[in-house]
């Protein structure tokens, strides 16, 4: 099994307080937690929904990929982020597939992850991400 | 418990048999099944992963909300469905909450289920889809 589950749905917002009070009233749930990645730029909220977590994502500088998302499109889904046992597989596996590797390089992500992003254009539009647990 | 999963990410695609390949690579699996609904001009696909679909849309007529899609935007995540025990409580709620409801009368979706759009300018920009299975 490559894909285990959907990690977490990343959306993209301009103001995090304000929207970690619209979606605890979607939810009808807190976010359980909120992380600075200071490698991307962003600072995050999780919320849990099923096996899945809703991360709502707020750049903290003008050159986080966040901000300059904002200024292209609008607040919305950014990216799906796939559970994978072993990233650097997966990775060797969807280069041989075709598809455009981001950083072919784990980097570390928010939720104690390894992450790597493949580039939209290769995947219908989606932003995709795997993400491994560290150990 | 209000939202009990994801139940499905719904993505706009121009070619649906083109996307089914592309997605079998990326997701390493087959999709189980297809379907068209013709109350929204559009057929469907369906890869699982997790607890989760991945559900790829296809317009069968101009005048599909996903053919609209496509002409305003681009192929990629079109909606978020949640798994709700029941839809129309969940409507009451999310209207006391102020949320725009784009039909407060659910109606057949794909999949067996009942839905209800919630407008994406309401939800920070992601068009949030409540499924409740029908009975």
């Amino acid at each position: 099994m490559n894909f285990r589950k959907i990690e977490h749905i990343g959306i993209a917002v301009a103001d995090l307080e304000k929207s970690n009070q619209l979606f605890k009233k979607l939810l009808g749930k807190e976010h359980f937690k909120t992380e600075i990645v200071e490698g991307e730029g962003v600072e995050t909220s999780f919320f849990q929904v099923g096996e899945t977590k809703v991360e709502l994502l707020q750049a903290t500088r003008p050159d986080s990929p966040i901000a300059k998302y904002l200024e292209k499109k609008s607040e919305g889904v950014h990216h799906i982020a796939f559970d994978v046992e072993d990233i650097r597989a997966e990775v060797a596996r969807l280069k041989g597939e075709g598809f455009e590797i981001l950083n072919e390089t784990p980097k570390e992500g928010a939720d104690n992850k390894l992450v790597v992003f493949l580039h939209p254009r290769s995947t219908n539009g989606v932003l995709v991400e795997l993400c491994q647990e560290k150990k």
